[in-house]
């Protein structure tokens, strides 16, 4: 396993961790700014903030700072009440496919929705398997694209909390069934050290808890590892949503699970994705920052 | 699939819900009459409230009514910081057998426990497999003992968003792997119609999620398939223990998930388990008892 005590090379810091510092929203460009003056050599920004700050201009001062992407925040939320929805919906994941092709992302996560509606308390309807079905088509399509224009999908499993209004795809196992499906030359095909076009990101709070999760990291292999999100679970937790804490504040393993991810292979980046209402994203930036830094040389 | 349209005879209240109205305890007896006066056949109590109120007058009162038990809650919370904690669980789970046989219940229902002190925010270990292990050993234990008087135990697998502190089992697959284990001769030992000495408590608002739902509800079988619950899920869900819906009032698909039960031979109670601080709890116990009713009639 990698040695991250010295230093933070490996280090990745999701944007959303602090964009909302005290209820105000923290412009896309300081944030980078902030994370170049830390030597952080990764971030994965959110589609609205890029779009804010305007996409050439994000990716002018990656560039500047030498700042690459672990990943693109996202593209999914395919289901929809109707035909029209879902078309929409293939069209946005396109302008997110190539948003990430200018920023040169490693991967567009894919957040895939779930029933439609939901989210605003007014579900469109309740049959769980028609969302997964369109899911599938949804993915499948747009697949099609990414592999045109060679932009890697990452499913990202979400936890069971979530099933209902964010994402239907709730294990890893369900997510690399998924792209057996979808990408079916997947692991296997003999191309070694290319990603897969279709694979997964793996979000420790959306996972740690599921016994089957040695298992279907071994089997995802390094091809299938798009991505790897940090953050701790914490207990009690007091949000569905934004209660997640900074790693090693709460009761993930996180060095097995990582220890896990590498033995498949897995050489990328960390990346800390902290949704805290009630704590982090109470506290200056600059803190929340210079804690992530300590955390994973010590924890991660 | 059973016709529940024109009677509740396979109705079962569980009485955590109807138990805290307006932030009063009402006394198991008065629950158990107000079930009496509505023809309600079964209902599942739980320890504290049958200690509260005595075991033999709760056996006899039930007796009177012609009122039986679906289950009795709960037996579990396995894991432990140390020997002596482990050896006390097991004591407990053994009266907890014993007070299900007195009341003649069909099971005795395990909430396996999961990170000992976790619930009380201090969890003494963060090892998940151990938990998982002192739960295996847990179960194996108190499967002696049943099966010497005869009580099944029913493992209940626990939303995945309890598994730090409530139970360390989160999905159907690992229960009946759980039941394989430790009780092999488990659904094909061609005894038909006997239950299973260890089985699972299946509730709808736990794996309501699962995309391997269907499959491992077949899988189980009338011997494996010891107690069915539901409620509802809530979109949006505002706490993460008690914010269960009534039936019908969110996304489950009740009907679906009551075919697959009963396609699988399942032919018992629908017992109502609702923990509703903000709602349900809120409202008088009659009130309550009477929507379950109403509701079990037309959408369970």
């Amino acid at each position: 396993m990698r040695d991250f005590s010295q230093d933070h090379d490996w280090l990745s810091i999701n944007t959303a961790t602090v964009r909302k510092q005290s209820g105000q929203e923290t412009p896309l460009g300081r944030i980078i700014d902030q994370c170049a003056a830390r030597g952080i050599r990764a971030i994965s920004p959110w589609r609205d903030q890029v779009a804010a700050a305007g996409l050439g201009r994000v990716a002018r001062q990656l560039k500047a700072h030498g700042i690459g992407l672990s990943g693109y925040c996202r593209g999914g939320f395919f289901p929809a009440a109707d035909a029209a929805g879902l078309k929409a919906a293939l069209d946005d994941n396109r302008r997110a496919i190539d948003e990430a092709k200018t920023l040169e992302a490693p991967c567009l996560v894919l957040v895939v929705g779930a029933l439609p509606g939901a989210l605003d308390g007014k579900p469109a309807y309740k049959d769980l398997s028609r969302a997964r079905g369109e899911v599938r088509d949804g993915i499948a399509a747009s697949l099609a694209y990414a592999r045109e224009v060679g932009m890697p999908l990452a499913i990202e499993p979400l936890h069971p909390m979530q099933a209902a209004d964010r994402a239907c795809v709730n294990t890893l196992e369900q997510a690399l069934d998924l792209c057996d499906e979808l990408d079916p030359q997947g692991p296997d095909n003999g191309s070694g050290a290319q990603p897969a076009a279709l694979g997964v990101a793996l979000d420790i709070y959306h996972v740690w808890w599921d016994p089957k999760l040695e298992q279907q990291i071994a089997r995802a292999g390094r091809r299938r590892l798009l991505a790897y999100h940090v953050c701790d679970w914490l207990a009690p937790t007091r949000d569905l949503l934004s209660d997640r804490g900074m790693m090693g504040d709460g009761v993930v393993e996180l060095k097995k699970i990582r220890g896990w991810v590498e033995a498949a292979g897995f050489a990328g980046f960390s990346e800390v994705e902290i949704f805290s209402q009630l704590d982090w994203w109470q506290r200056p930036g600059d803190e929340v920052l210079d804690t992530c830094i300590a955390r994973h040389r010590s924890v991660v």
